[in-house]
C-alpha cells in the first residue's frame, strides 16, 4: 500500500524509497530503518539498503520522515526579514499554495539575524513542522539551514550556497536581457544602465543580462556600466541619470535598476529637457504597481513574479515531504510589462 | 496556585475567575465547570456562580479555556488580504510580540473573501489555536468573526462593528488633527486637503480631525473639503491639487490623504511655479519610506505606528488568553515626522 503510493507520487526524476527497497531486495519498512539508523535491521540488510540508495542517488529522509513520524500538516516558513516589500508576494503565493492543500503556516521571521533564525528554526521543529520554507531578504547566496535531516527545507528568493539544497530565485539575469531585448526591439541603440547597490546579486546579474542581450545585437551599453552602480532609491537615480546624460547626450534608453530608481531617472531626463519616451526611453525592474503608475508615463517594468516564485518553492516543498526531491538552483522566469516609458501605449 | 497566578495577573479593570469564585464562594475549579456548563457541579453553586460572574461582567471564556483545555501555545493569525503592505508593518509587531513569549504564529490569508475567511478561521480552530488576531485590510469597522466562545479574538486595523469585541486600529482623527497643529504652528492659515477615497474609513476620519484643529484655531479648510475626496494614488494627487492652486491661488499649504497623493500633490505645486515649503507646504500620511525620502524636499508625514499597534494588539490576544480580558475600540497614537516638505531640517 505505502508503496504503491509512492510509487505513483514518483517522477521518472526522482528515486523512491520504494526502488531502493526493490534494488536491496528488502521491504519498505527495512530499507526505512536501515536508512534512518535504527536498530531491528541486520547489519547485511543495512549495508544492501545504504548501497542501493547510494547507487540510485537516493535521499532518505523525506520519505523516512513520511513512514516514521505522523505528519503534522504544518509548514514552518522562516523569513530573514518581514521588514522587506519583496516578502510580501512570496508569502502570498506560498500560502496560496500550503492553503489548497490544507496545510498550515507556522510563520517564524529571524529579523536580519543569524542567531535568531537558529532560534526560530530550532523552534519550529520542536513543533514537528513536516518541512520549512527559507524565505530570503536579497537574492545573495547564503548558508543552508542546519535542520533535521528528516524536514526537509526549500530556499526561495535567497538561495542555499549548497547546490545539493533546492532553492528558487527569480532569474535576475534573464530580467536584465528581457529589459534590452525590449528597447532594442523599440529601436534604440544607445542604452545606458543606472544600477543599484554592487553588494547585491540581483544588480551585478541584471548588469550581466543586459551586456549580454546588447552584446548578441552588436552593441554595447553607453558608459562604463560598471561604473553605475549606487543605491536602490530616487536620489541615486536622478544624480546618476543627470551625469550620465551629460556625459552621454546621445543616449536613447535607461534601463534602471529598480522602479525606484527609474523614478529619479525620469526626474533627471525630464529636467534634461527631454522627452520621455521619445528621447530617452526608460524601463526599471520589479513593476511595483505603486511607482509604475505614479509614474508620467507609467513606467515600462520587468516583474519578477515573485507570487508564482512563492507558489513553485512550496509546491517543491510539499514534494519534498511527499518524497519528490529536487536539487539545485532553479531560476523562474520574469516578464517585461511595457507601458508609455518605452513607447507602448498604457 | 492557579488561584495565586490569576490574581497576580489580574489588573484592577479586570475580573479573573478568582475573583468570581471568592464572590460566588466556591473554589476555582468549581466556578470553572460551572461557566463552562459541564456536568458535576450542584444547581446552587452553578447558579451563585452566573450571578457573581453577572455582577462582576466577568467573561468566563478564556479562563475557562486555560483551565479546561491544554494551551498549544499557538496563536492563529487571520489576515484579510496579505497582499496589502499596511499588513507587513503589523504582522512584524505582532510577530515580534508573540515571538518573545515563544508563541508560535499560524498565519492563513482569507483573499478578501469572508467566505474563504470563515474557512480559514474554522481551520485555525481545528488545530486549537489559543487565540485568533484578525487582521484587517482597511480601517473599515467589520463584522466579528464567529469564533469559538472559548478562543479570545482581537482585532487590529479593521475594528470589530461589535464594541463587545477588543480592536486596535490607528487613531486617524488625531493624525488629521496634528498634520493641521504641525501646519498652523509653522505659520500656515490658508490649508486645504486633497483626500483620499470616500468610502475608506481612514480618509473621512483625517478629515474630520484636520477639521477640528482649524476650528480650533478659529480656521477654516480652504475649498469645501467634502468634496475632494478622490483615489489612493499620485495621479489623483496632481489633479486635485492643481484645480485646488487654480480656484485659491493663495493656498499656504495641503494636507494630502496620504504620502502616495502627497507626491502627486507635491508635482503640482511644483509645475505651478511654487515652492515646497516657502509658498506651499505638504505634509502626507503614512510616512513610507520609499515615498518620502524619495520626495524633494524630503515629505512630512503622519506615521501610523502600525507596527506598535500589530505589538498591541498582540499582547492584548495574550492578555485575553490568560483571562485579562479588555473591551472597546482602542485608537491607538500616531505621530508627525517634520520633514523638508513642511519646513523642517531634513
Amino acid at each position: 500500500m505505502d508503496d504503491d503510493d509512492h510509487r505513483t507520487g514518483a517522477t521518472a526524476e526522482t528515486t523512491t524509497l520504494a526502488d531502493v527497497a526493490r534494488a536491496a531486495g528488502v521491504s519498505v519498512a527495512t530499507a526505512s530503518k536501515a536508512l534512518n539508523g535504527r536498530a531491528h535491521v541486520s547489519a547485511r540488510s543495512r549495508e544492501a539498503v545504504l548501497a542501493a540508495a547510494a547507487a540510485l542517488s537516493f535521499t532518505p529522509n523525506p520519505f523516512a520522515r513520511a513512514l516514521n513520524r505522523a505528519s503534522t500538516n504544518t509548514i514552518g516558513m522562516l523569513t530573514s526579514d518581514l521588514d522587506n516589500r519583496f516578502v510580501l508576494p512570496i508569502l502570498l503565493g506560498a500560502e496560496d499554495a500550503f492553503g489548497a492543500g490544507s496545510l498550515s503556516v507556522l510563520l517564524a521571521d529571524a529579523r536580519d539575524s543569524a542567531l535568531r533564525e537558529q532560534l526560530q528554526l530550532q523552534s519550529l521543529l520542536t513543533r514537528r513542522v513536516d518541512g520549512v520554507l527559507v524565505v530570503g531578504r536579497t537574492t545573495n547566496p547564503r548558508p543552508p539551514m542546519q535542520a533535521k535531516p528528516d524536514v526537509p527545507v526549500v530556499y526561495v528568493y535567497a538561495p542555499s550556497t549548497d547546490e545539493q539544497d533546492l532553492s528558487f530565485e527569480p532569474d535576475n539575469e534573464l530580467a536584465g536581457r528581457i529589459a534590452v531585448e525590449h528597447l532594442v526591439a523599440a529601436g534604440r541603440r544607445r542604452i545606458a544602465i543606472v544600477n543599484g547597490e554592487d553588494t547585491y546579486a540581483a544588480a551585478r546579474d541584471r548588469l550581466r543580462g543586459a551586456a549580454a542581450a546588447m552584446e548578441d545585437h552588436g552593441l554595447e551599453l553607453v558608459g562604463n556600466p560598471g561604473l553605475v552602480f549606487g543605491a536602490w532609491d530616487e536620489s541615486w537615480g536622478r544624480q546618476a541619470a543627470g551625469r550620465l546624460l551629460a556625459a552621454h547626450p546621445d543616449v536613447d534608453a535607461v534601463v534602471a535598476g529598480s522602479d525606484h530608481i527609474a523614478r529619479g531617472v525620469m526626474d533627471a531626463v525630464r529636467e534634461s529637457g527631454r522627452r520621455i519616451p521619445d528621447d530617452v526611453a526608460v524601463v526599471g525592474f520589479d513593476n511595483w504597481d505603486i511607482l509604475v503608475e505614479g509614474a508620467r508615463p507609467h513606467l515600462t517594468s520587468v516583474d519578477m513574479n515573485l507570487q508564482e516564485l512563492g507558489r513553485l518553492a512550496a509546491e517543491a516543498l510539499v514534494e519534498s515531504i511527499e518524497g519528490r526531491v529536487r536539487r539545485g538552483r532553479i531560476r523562474n522566469p520574469v516578464r517585461l510589462v511595457a507601458r508609455g516609458s518605452s513607447g507602448a501605449d498604457s
